[in-house]
């Protein structure tokens, strides 16, 4: 089994940031040639190869914000932030993902940074400093509280929130839980923000410490992801526990156990006697258990 | 040379995170025994022998929100976010470094995380979704919109903005670079915020290319730092590249060039006749530094 590389990453689009900040260029940019993402709020809409569909700056509403995405080959790119739009903090639904896990994987990883940004857009039209509303600036990369509205000058950007997702290994086996919100029988690796004052290693005990009760060491990076529900960084890990006994934080994890090689091999290859159903090939904890497998052969 | 653990990390601290979500139980824990860091605004007092100084919560001024930091031996922690305080979205000042230098790991880990909790109090007193004023909640790890206030209802959480830091290597010399506020002769790796959309390791490949100009590939995780000001999460990287022709964005980088190993154990031992004044041992840079001498040793 080989490590694949990580859904919602590939993007091919070139960010171009010195245009974002370049007012008079991105204005040079918005012409005939530009290409919108067509998206309805939140979600995408699809051409009929079930790729991303593409307008033109056309098709954008009149009170519509522009995001500029970057430059595709030289083509500009760009997503409309559709005034009164509420935007999206909870997490993937089921029906989206059927059309989104058709796409090429660069088209998927350009939907999910589009997604993310024009979601914080529709969540902070306000100054989270003063109260003032906010206006879009850099192509959709901040927002500026402007002093000449009564505001106070702060600059705001995109969040990004950093989240932990690990293994812990004991005795040839790995810990994976369930949340209450999950599909049945699926088990996955456990997972939870990284907080102020916290190197990811240190969230990565704290979280495993909070949710199962358990102690690691040797915690080693494995890879990262974006997650646009609505704007996480996944960084996945394993870690080595020596005390296997769990007291699980029922509120985050309704369930969980070690699981053995095989186990998990027969999981990842949707075996249907399997003991659980494994995560989703676009969620890295899909790679975090290849790549854990891939150890052990 | 061995690798260092990177500065800012170690508190020993217990967050309790159970504790924070349950509001009858914080209340018991504000009582005489209850310990309050003294600080400043955002700035650490030192007790008579260099350490963090601490009083009880009857420092506390009236008006202020206290933050739960969590419990230290069983004796519960708080910090005070002082009304009308104005936070400070800068850089860190040196004559405060002067002072955290000299405090033990787990000291300087824990003020480092209650800074940044602090800090992010006092600029998100609004909601970023309605413009209402917020509230503090979960002992300080959020702020909520209350609805009963004319607020939306979101729940806001500090903060933590991932920064891809990192040495790209050509023939046997990293690429150092210093940014103009930085002090004479200082370089140190490149840097930047990891965007929506992308991986730790596109944010690496992405940023190289805007400051410097150059085309990377097989970028590998090191190690990671939080950093409070005012709340990024390190997360430091080495990568290679084949062309070594520059291309500096000056609004970032002042100036950049390739460093070969003498170069490089020079500055990091603080040789004067070095050709560049090295990262200083606090930052994550310095540990990048480390781990790649030790590569080639």
């Amino acid at each position: 089994m080989t490590f694949s590389t990580p859904g919602l990453t590939g993007a091919t689009i070139e960010r171009a940031d010195q245009i974002r900040v370049d007012p008079d260029r991105l204005v040079e940019l918005m012409t005939f040639r530009a290409r919108l993402l067509k998206m309805d709020g939140l979600e995408p809409q699809f051409d009929h190869n079930g790729g991303l569909a593409w307008g033109s700056l056309a098709d954008a509403a009149e009170d519509s914000d522009l995001i500029f995405l970057g430059l595709d080959k030289d083509v500009p790119c760009f997503a409309e932030v559709r005034a009164g739009g509420t935007g999206d903090a909870g997490p993937a639904n089921p029906r989206l993902w059927q059309g989104l896990m058709a796409l090429p994987a660069e088209q998927l990883a350009l939907y999910g940074g589009a997604r993310s940004v024009v979601d914080w857009h529709m969540r902070h039209n306000f100054c989270a400093n003063c109260g003032s509303k906010t206006v879009l600036a850099k192509g959709g990369w901040a927002r500026h509280c402007l002093t000449d509205n009564g505001g106070c000058g702060a600059e705001h950007f995109p969040r990004v929130d950093p989240v932990a997702i690990m293994l812990a290994e004991h005795d040839g086996k790995v810990l994976l839980g369930r949340q209450p919100r999950f599909p049945v029988k699926r088990f996955s690796a456990l997972a939870g923000f990284i907080e102020p004052g916290e190197s990811i290693e240190e969230g990565v005990a704290r979280e495993l410490w909070e949710e199962a009760g358990i102690k690691v060491r040797d915690v080693r990076y494995v890879a990262s992801q974006p997650w646009p529900f609505p704007s996480s960084l996944m960084i996945a890990c394993t870690s080595i526990c020596d005390d296997p006994a769990l007291t699980l934080d029922t509120t985050e994890i309704e369930e969980a156990g070690w699981f053995g090689e095989t186990d998990v091999r027969a999981a990842m290859v949707g075996d249907p006697d399997a003991p659980f159903i494994a995560p989703p090939p676009f969620a890295i904890a899909y790679n975090l258990l290849e790549h854990w497998l891939s150890m052990r052969s």
